[in-house]
């Protein structure tokens, strides 16, 4: 059934291919902080109420979006910390408390969280402290949930198509981006709720 | 080996059964919001530096403390999302953000989650949340730490201690406060870095 899916991110190395993997039999609304058919900041709750505002009712969102702070552990901050609450986590979480509003029954969210949450890197543990977070939303959020809304998470590996990342990921197996593109198609056109798909 | 171990939190259900258990054998500075030896604010860096400019170096600092929203998901916005961002997880990472400047080579860092990150409880998902967060910040953390300094999590079921929480936790076993106490022991004089420790 053709469904209307906003991505949150759609400029992105992954967003990209969400995209692509989507666009042949859904209305895909593709939506970035700078560019996109619609801009968002997901750190702020009044641009999320705006982006809502123009899109209307939706079938399905996919973040893939949200950065967070990468550095050396001894000298961060509550403030570099903060960069990862506010923008990864937040502004993941708040598409989903904002959107639960407007998603029609029977729709769903995937956010995206990563293999750091379980196996960290160097200097990664903002990183990896937000995607152990949005793996746990997901699965609490799920059974608040009516309307048969569902809410997934995908945690990938490094992918194929960011070697300018591999050295920080020693040993890591780059994984396609058409095995990441299956796991939000999982999630979307799948039935599973609460579930955190990783793609390792 | 005696050693001097501040706990944050030291009036709470676990906090006491905690101070109880260490309080034979080590040097106890208890601190917690409103009384204590010392107070703190852990939603307020600089009430947190203040805390160890008056405890100056440690041996292990135990954080039993921190709270977050529980409510209906539906009507749940960012500014209660907050409440545990700021301080069951937020406060808790400023705690070793700080503290790991005042912490003695070989001393460890033991913060509380909960159980809810992988078995959620229906509008309890702000605590699974920042449950599952501190659950990946003590495994990416763990890495990060230089002259052996380790830290961990305790993930705790309900306690027995708090019959008032039963009705939340269909079917959930209540733990024993012993329990509990020990997975604090074993992290604070053990060995394992980076290790949550279930207690179901």
């Amino acid at each position: 059934m053709k469904q209307k899916i906003i991505v949150v991110g759609a400029t992105g190395t992954i967003g990209r291919s969400v995209v692509a993997a989507f666009k042949k039999e859904d209305d895909v609304i593709e939506t970035a902080s700078k560019s996109g058919t619609l801009q968002v900041d997901i750190t702020s709750v009044e641009s999320i109420k705006n982006l809502f505002e123009k899109t209307g009712s939706f079938d399905a969102l996919i973040s893939t979006t949200g950065t967070a702070y990468y550095g050396p552990f001894k000298e961060t901050t509550d403030k570099d910390f903060r960069i990862g609450i506010d923008s990864k986590l937040m502004g993941q979480i708040n598409l989903v408390l904002i959107g639960q509003h407007y998603i029609n029954r029977g729709g769903s969210f995937t956010l995206t969280s990563g293999i750091i949450y379980e196996e960290p890197i160097l200097n990664g543990s903002n990183f990896s402290t937000v995607n152990g977070a949005i793996n746990s939303f997901v699965q609490a959020a799920a059974i608040d949930f009516k309307n048969e809304v569902r809410i997934n998470a995908v945690s990938p590996s490094i992918v194929e198509n960011s070697p300018e990342m591999f050295s920080l990921f020693p040993g890591y197996k780059p994984v396609t981006m058409q095995s990441v593109s299956n796991a939000y198609i999982r999630s979307v056109k799948g039935a599973l709720t609460g579930h955190v798909f990783k793609v390792n």
